[in-house]
């Protein structure tokens, strides 16, 4: 086992000046990620220039037995980027750049520490569109978002990060380079390999580049934000609106979620009738015809008694001012300490889940204050617990604990996920068992080893 | 080492009467798919028809020693299932049902051994549609089609079978029924053990039931056939359209492939001026603005002078008979024996691909006709070589095999893919380093290794 100063010093030796380091301010940013439950501890940070850099890492790990942490944009809520026990945090910040555009075969090239933004704002430039989008894009790297299968606000029309990535490079844990998939729609020879490291929250080794697909701009993209009289009938509605139309978003929000975006923002109500809940829809309106049957559906839902009352933007900025109505809710509840819970089932389950879940809840801490919002139309809750504002946070954290235990049975009642795009990390480490059997774990540690042969790469996270 | 008595014996301990099958009738039929290059030597066909009796026969593998090879179809073109070396075939003939719908989610349950066209015209009857396509849907398998993931005609829109399966029960080579992914769109709990199931041609375990999403039905599907005035067109035209429409089809044939269908099918050219090579278009031409979007575009295309002619599908009967212009080409050069090659770059590269590939067999091989026609929306191109009428099959096959050392070298040469949807199976297994590294080839044995210990699982499919 080498000591401290002989691991820097061999960092030293295969990186640049200046990019290790080990002053206490960047341990502490880059030793962490949104989760606020763990200290970070690093040993070093460490910013490689290039993929060789990277392998050179990967192979000194290997040789003196320590253990990497891959750091990109450190918004996960899963602690996926916590550095906790000692070891080397290898962060992109420097490998950001663009490195080929191919505009006939809409395709981007870039490294794996590229933010989501820029890549949004380049296809944007070029004419084109990267769909995958969420609240922390102006943070979240492209190698971040494919180790952690980053999903968003528009999944259920372009899926998650896994679908746009046509190839990747990456680095194993045992330091050979790959390049997997070499950007092909059509590859049928063996195991898809770049799948097992979409999701794998760096366990396996580096995503160190990847290709992109982009698509075509949306045109006339327009919102629609519905009262529902109960949470039963939000699938009624949905599928609806999906018989007719190909949908960008089908999200949702509870009254109470509403309630907070209004007393946070400098936004109005959709409509005055107020509802328990609410539908936010959007859809290319490419035609009168897509309008007028978007309006048919509507007046259907009506009649059915499922809506009470609802708004359509007729312009950008309408269709701007209702989409903030949904992504205005974290921020707005953020100063209430929410104990965040990202759970998903079977869509057709959701009202009967979340209404079990909010029963369970409300009956066993009838002081805890509830927000439910979520990508309702790929069966994706996210669940807050708000603080009690005289609660101490220690205690209302260990509360939040017990409440888990209530929720996960539920989910596994349920058959649903523990975690639908937050992954797994340290945070869900323990309640991987709900949904994943012990016959799978056992599989992933199988493949974990044939990669990264003396468990250098992330150590600890999704499993032990 | 069991003997193969012992071994029957215990085989038809675990399955019902008459579900353990040794005439020579049984043997030769199931013991091959549709390639012709290996003779079947299957020790017995085996037909279960529950989970459980698959789990039974891996059990018995796994004891006994004996090799297994998944059965559906049969008509794959790699040799993946083929049992040649004394192999208990597994055919899931008997196990085909549709296990759930559920019309909400749009979602089917089924097991492996349920037909392609079955699943498409269940999801017709109940207003929903299953949009992979392909010619052998009349026979290929649900479990086959995922083992390989089947592609087809509408990949540029649809995506592969893997693109459309939410969840799967497998048995693994250890004989461990799991079920994978719950059914959920969104799930990141881990390693997505479905994605290595996909294409794994069952080297890993059985695929028993699989979750298959559908989706609403296309409206008013049109359809293009443009002749092109040169190859290096095509991509022109490709971009031009996609920049105004979704295709959900993107094809091409070369002259001498229209010759072969007009001459063999009771079918018209679509317009008098004669081109090198034709695209085959589809859109669904939703609205009056979409059909002269598509007008426009091609009224562009004649002027750049990428288009010499085409021809617009007025009603569902003429879309169909341009559709046969294509799908009538692999029927009418099959009795001329075709060697083929089903090979894929980067969409941009496909005209320099060609006509490199081109230039290397007609100077080499001057007495071979080539056929081109394939899903160059998403740059894969079948590559058909036809028998001389006066030569026979031996020197035929194995100067094809001459001919593949040049067309690898510039596959290899151009980044491509070997095999873009016909997977490795025997057939391609010489010529996977062509498209995978040494080192991914040693780490999907390393997968292997964890599923299947014994290597009872299609033993010697895509590797040694």
């Amino acid at each position: 086992m080498a000591t401290a100063d002989q691991i820097r010093q061999a960092l030293e030796s295969v990186l640049e000046e200046g990019k290790v380091r080990y002053d206490q301010d960047s341990l502490d940013t880059y030793g962490k990620d949104w989760t606020k439950i763990y200290a970070p501890k690093p040993l070093a940070i460490v910013f490689p220039k290039t993929t060789e850099q990277v392998q050179s890492i990967v192979k000194l790990a290997n040789e003196h037995h320590f253990a990497l942490v891959p750091s990109g944009g450190r918004t996960g809520l899963s602690a996926g980027a916590v550095a906790a026990n000692g070891e080397v945090v290898v962060s992109f910040d420097y490998m950001n750049a663009i490195l080929n555009f191919n505009a006939s075969d809409r395709t981007v090239r870039c490294q794996a520490g590229l933010i989501t933004q820029q890549l949004q704002a380049f296809a944007e430039e070029n004419g084109l569109y990267y769909p995958v989008d969420f609240a922390s894009a102006g943070s979240s790297q492209i190698g971040g978002n494919l180790s952690t299968n980053a999903g968003g606000i528009k999944v259920i029309k372009y899926g998650m990060s896994r679908d746009w990535v046509l190839g990747m490079q990456v680095v194993t844990g045992a330091g050979e380079i790959l390049e997997l998939n070499r950007d092909l729609l059509k590859n049928n020879t063996g195991y898809d390999l770049r799948h097992l490291f979409v999701g794998a929250e760096g366990t396996l080794g580096f995503i160190t580049e990847a290709s992109m697909q982009l698509t075509r701009q949306p045109s006339n993209l327009t919102v629609l934000v519905l009262g529902l009289s109960d949470i039963s009938n939000t699938m009624d509605v949905l599928k609806s609106f999906q018989s007719q139309l190909d949908l960008s978003a089908y999200e949702f929000f509870s009254h109470e979620a509403m309630g907070h975006v209004l007393a946070h923002n400098d936004v109005a109500a959709p409509f005055e009738t107020s509802a328990p809940y609410y539908a936010l829809l959007e859809f290319e309106a490419t035609s009168e015809d897509l309008m007028d049957k978007a309006m048919e559906v509507f007046e259907t839902c009506v009649e059915q008694g499922w809506v009470v009352d609802g708004v359509i933007s007729q312009s950008e900025t309408q269709a701007k001012n209702l989409w903030r109505l949904r992504e205005g809710i974290s921020e707005s509840i953020a100063p209430r300490t929410p104990y965040k819970n990202d759970i998903s089932v079977v869509v057709s389950k959701v009202p009967g889940f979340l209404s079990e879940i909010n029963a369970v809840v409300t009956q066993h801490y009838p002081d805890f204050e509830i927000i439910w919002f979520g990508h309702i139309g790929d069966g994706n809750l996210h669940l807050n617990i708000l603080k009690p504002e005289n609660m101490e946070n220690e205690t209302f954290f260990s509360r939040c604990v017990d409440v888990n235990k209530w929720v996960f049975d539920i989910v596994e009642k349920y058959n649903g996920s523990i975690s639908a795009e937050h992954g797994v990390g340290l945070v869900k480490k323990d309640y991987l068992h709900y949904t994943r059997s012990k016959e799978e774990i056992s599989l992933m540690k199988g493949i974990k080893a044939a990669f990264d042969p003396n468990n250098i790469m992330n150590p600890g996270k999704i499993f032990d």
